[in-house]
């Protein structure tokens, strides 16, 4: 019996803030996954939907919010969506009708706070969870919010066998967003509940991300599909700050991409893509979790329960 | 049978991070509050110890942090205090030697992250607590870790009746920093547990800081002392940043004061102060809060038990 | 887009317990509202059907009523109205005639007892819900009883943009009446429903309550319209008490008003009208709630779930 | 076997609002109860310790509350006991040397707001239960707070049989204060819980007081105890209010007692006691419990469970 | 605007099982409390067409019934009515001609099971609804099915004032059965149903009865309308089990009376009747019930539906 | 005020499980690190001491284990050395006379039992500390033992400054062995614990390793000085199995090497060495933990200790 997915990473990045560009991306990146590469499964980056503002400061110094600061934050503000909202339909559609489970990285707007988020939506099921990144980093503390311990889901998905047609696959996944790849516990709870298919958006294009996605292959037993997004000053609104502002030029790189897949036992299946958009797909045999878990399941036979326990609460 | 105590809330600021020089002010203002107004308890504002950084933004942008804003915050990291320390000694030997309660906003250091934390210290008992700032605002969310449910003390201190000498008072003490006022759990939480002399360390400077003040007094029936730090250009090192870089002036205020004490029914006893540094002490009736709440104690008769439960985890 | 609309807070008072000219004021205040300010929004202040019988004490002491105690009640207990009412098809016809949208306090009656209530009429809607007050203070326990949690709704209104005619706007308001707006678990339930226009009917004019109602804006981030009622000796029947009895003056002020409009940032918009009756009109640019939210969102971002919870029964 | 227990109401009152005086007062007749009538219960009036400031207004008209009346509260907020303190110590003394499991009527102070409480204190477990009024009467709530669903315990009590020495008789005890025995669900409550020794509280002398009495041994099936306080003017401070201040006179009665013991069958087996202070005693044969339930056992064979359900929260 | 309606209760008994006499009893004592005392509303006995069988046994021990009971069983059966019948017609006619509404007890025959039901016939509107005692007492339990949660009506019926002819008054009316006056959760239910006329139809002349009524009216704050049986040997068919068999006298009484009507603050009005057959009248002030509310309204401010909640399935 | 110290890792083998050959080459290679590179701290591979028995199976199969492999196991018990032992103290010999701090990799023997420890060893204060390896990997587990929580010891070490010799630095070490480092929650603990050497002697030679260790330094924000044997055939005993047999040659590598140094941002300051024995040496800049805790610090700013906790019994 076979056991065989096959999955994406698209690496793409928000349309200069424009909600009906970037979902029309969405849909022609995802068509592209389904039909160059017969993809079942892609992720999308960190902030896909909404935009990742990088170097923006929202006018904060410490002890001050400039008026123009609260302004960029209302616009940032709009751009995001809510859950469920017309964009959110609109995904469901494109996830659909391609037959494409999808884990998209959006700015999530929820009363006055926007989250950081990753939602899972289901060709058949429609939308069936969500991940609130958990601790925005630095800058990101001004203008997101903390999710909480309900919106960590690790989701069955049933897929078709990618070798045998006829067979059904179960696998599955969870979401974790950016440096929340570093908080050893937060991975430790998803692989005690299992994950099998960890899609970690994320905007962090630096080479070093490369050693983390790889540990934690290996850490976990596990596949990681990293996705990052690839994006230049043409992809940001013309008055968005840059790193120089005197040379702006609209091919400099704002986010460098890195995206990457993973197998458990932290051999890489694809990528990493640096040189622009794309998709990169592969085939996920499954069975090497179990082939990798032989020797370390870190939650499992080489845990030291009597020792270390992790509570956690509210999850 | 007398109820009244002096206290005093001591509106100053860090001495250009000059940790030494700082304890130096603390005891000049501690002896002045205690020689000339022959009071009981000093309020020190919030990160007076340690400082704060006002404009500062540690070179953070979103998705960017810069080697210079590292090596700004490994300096802000190393003006901090642990707990104990020297300078905690040097807090406790002035409180012994005066008599006087102090209620000093610090920054604190643990391990690699610190936090905004005000201590409380008794003449004869030494350190008896701390609190650490829940919530960073905005860009302090850089720089600052959150504190957690172990650090809410309301810490019951006895004094000697100002009234009457061979009388002693007992008071329950609580500390609130900066915008954590604006929490209503946080506040509600320390209304619940009794407290009478509702400590606000803060630096805003806003006059909306007053309006927030006196509703406090009024909803908690508790007195508020604010003591907010003033602070001028030159109580900054050399380089820092300033609003306006093209005009440095030693004399331009950073920090704009507005300490004030006020009563459980909304008067303000002392204060705000404006023009800089500066003592101000009021006696403080302690049967105004059983007056007050005779017809408003949002703890108790006038609460909603059945509809609104506040629930607390770990405090 | 634009996200604008124009609410006032009428400053007036019962008129001597009669019902009909009460709804006479109001709907004469309704109009001059729509035809001098293009209001779109009306808050009328607490009681203000039914009356506020400032200075009575309906007979009782500890231990005992009197029997002409049970007869001012049973007169006040008259004048109150039911929900639905002729009364309340008469404030329904105004709002529609004039298609302003109206929150009213009145003194509502159910059975044997009186609730000190906030309606909301909407033009197109009618009748849309309605607000008891929760916790009635000091002597106001002897006449009214106790709201639940069944009537603590946020509405969500249409309104025409007053900036750009043809684009709607969707605002949602909730109403708490006088020293309501100091449980600080209640305003924490109205701000996790996304209250946007914070309506506070009352007859507290205590200058104290400026600084309660700016408070509530900045912590809440959210407009605050707050109706007071502006009455004289005049205003009620002959027989009514009086602080000083002995110097009877139809002019001698019984509430002395203090309408007032905030912004989310604790801007005064409009008032506070201390002089007599009137209406006071605002713009309100509901974009500043985001704005507000950016830097404190006590139910967002600037929460601390993990530690504080509020528990809701029943609503 | 038998089933028989000696059983006294105390009618008396609060001595001026002195502590001691008080204290010793119940000293006085608890031993009283023992050695003239054998008793092994006693159940002391509503507000014994602390007081019922009969006729006070406490400065509160609709809308305004005095400063007279905030120190008039706070005089009586200083005369309440807190659990536990010096004056339970003592209570707990009475009890276990006299032998006597007391029901006492308390004002007790927690934090801001006062409860009229009445305690549970045997002999030999010292304090075991209280509970606190949960709905206080017009006035009252100028002054009381609101009891909850967490002191509304039915305690089992042990005696020896006061006909055969050598068998253990255990009965279940219950207290309800004042009006409270109005309130048709928390009988209800009480019965379901199988109180046997119905204790009533009260400071209700009206003759209509006695219909009532006797109407809940009925409707419950259970011994009623009511305690009444008897009062005089000469019993309150100097400056209290009466009901005609032109005709102070220290024997003039406030409070006219009534305290009565009814047997389930609806029998009076002691008083009323309309008289004085006094102690009245008698045998109750707890049997005649079952002999009532025979034909009415309102929440047994003579509910209609499948059309009337009493839902109680948090008791 | 007054609110006076008269109102009687009726002391008779049913004419030793005929029914034709006991209507025609009906019928004269209407006449005569329209007549006699200017009334609009007659209160008859429990079970007063088609009788109560006091002292019957139906020839019933555990575990056996006799052939003689069964036919004891069958006269009593045919003895009753159904509803509509020709019987309830010449009620209808009686309450039409003499403009009274009339509460009348029935034993009501529906299919094989009789109950002991009481009818509501209005003058313009004829039979406006039944009541079922919803649980008979003791052997009552052998011949009387249990009423269900489909007959508790509360009855609003228009009556002319009797103090202003030309104003209408309108009344709420109940009924409740005997010892289904025990019953707390029945009772509550009425109340929250707003009755203001509690019917109180009867045969149980204890004194005790008395207590009864009187607290019902004082904690339902309604008026009270008792109407009992007053029955000699000479009422019953010759052969009618007596307490005495051995001293069969016609004058003995078998049901004593007690007939009453009280007010809402628990004064007497009129009765009880104790001395034979007769009609008792008394003016209502509806607007007693506001004054007693005023400071007890079980089901509205003195209620606590946090903690107690009476669920009715099924009426 | 400078914080720098010069640090080790030593890549080299057991000598053919010869005890005093080996402590001979610890000694050769301390005195390398000082002399050459000014070393003051050198950490030495997994089972340096003692020997690490790659490709062994100690004649196990399931269900059976061979009389040649039991040999086996006697003779690598006794190259196991004991705490304290002469070879304990040849080693703290060689650290006293060269002044470098020694983390070195033994295998301890403890009864019956082996253990994969860790020991270190300081210049002045001799044997400060041991940790024994957690959890063996895979056939590992039929030769060691599991370490306990007593053995995880972060150990604070006094140090010159290797920039300016007049000044103390403390800092604090931990080891971590192998694939432990693949322990999330001992990671965890240790960084909890402030940990900022992060020693990780190992025989994983994998390139995958390497990915491990740079996570780690990001993650912990600390340094990792991870040393690896560096093994060939001619450094096992003569009839030591091999990969293949039919070709040993004692030139062929048995275990790679990979040595490394990485900085708490990820930088590889020396290494990975892959070419044989060595030693590599880097000057490490203890505040660029500080700098590195500025936006990211797991055990502080940057965990979530509302939702994961570490509970951890006996350490």
């Amino acid at each position: 019996m076979t056991n065989f997915i096959r999955a994406s990473v698209v690496q793409t990045c928000t349309a200069a803030y424009s909600l009906t560009d970037t979902l029309d991306r969405l849909e022609r990146l995802t068509v592209l996954a389904k039909e160059r590469d017969g993809s079942q499964l892609a992720v999308f980056p960190e902030a896909f939907i909404g935009g990742y503002p990088k170097m923006s400061t929202f006018g904060a110094v410490v002890g001050e919010r400039s008026a123009q600061g609260r302004d960029e934050f209302l616009r940032y503000y709009k751009a995001a969506i809510e859950l469920p909202s017309p964009a959110l339909e609109r995904i469901k559609k494109v996830s659909r009708e391609t037959g494409v489970f999808l884990v998209v990285g959006i700015i999530e707007r929820d009363g006055g706070t926007l989250y950081c988020t990753a939602i899972f939506v289901d060709p058949n099921q429609g939308f069936v969870g969500k991940h609130r990144k958990l601790m925005p980093t630095a800058s990101e503390r001004l203008i997101w919010g903390q999710g909480g311990p309900d919106t960590l889901p690790v989701i069955e998905a049933q897929f078709a066998s990618s070798k045998a047609e006829e067979t059904g696959v179960s696998a599955k996944l969870s979401a974790t967003i950016c440096w929340e790849n570093y908080m050893p516990l937060l991975r430790t709870f998803y692989y005690s509940k299992g994950t099998q298919i960890y899609c970690a958006p994320t905007v962090d294009a630096r080479p070093a991300w490369q050693h983390t996605m790889t540990h934690i292959a290996l850490e976990g037993r596990c596949f990681v599909l990293s996705a990052c997004q690839f994006a230049q000053e043409k992809d940001y609104p013309a008055e968005h700050p840059v790193a120089d502002v005197s040379a702006r030029n609209p091919e400099t790189v704002m986010i460098a991409g890195g995206s990457v897949i993973i197998s458990p036992l932290g051999k890489v299946l694809a990528g990493p893509l640096l040189e622009g958009e794309g998709v990169l797909t592969a085939e996920l045999d499954l069975d090497d979790i179990a082939r990798g878990k032989f020797d370390l399941d870190v939650v499992g036979h080489y845990a030291r329960n009597d020792i270390f326990h992790l509570e956690t609460t509210g999850a």
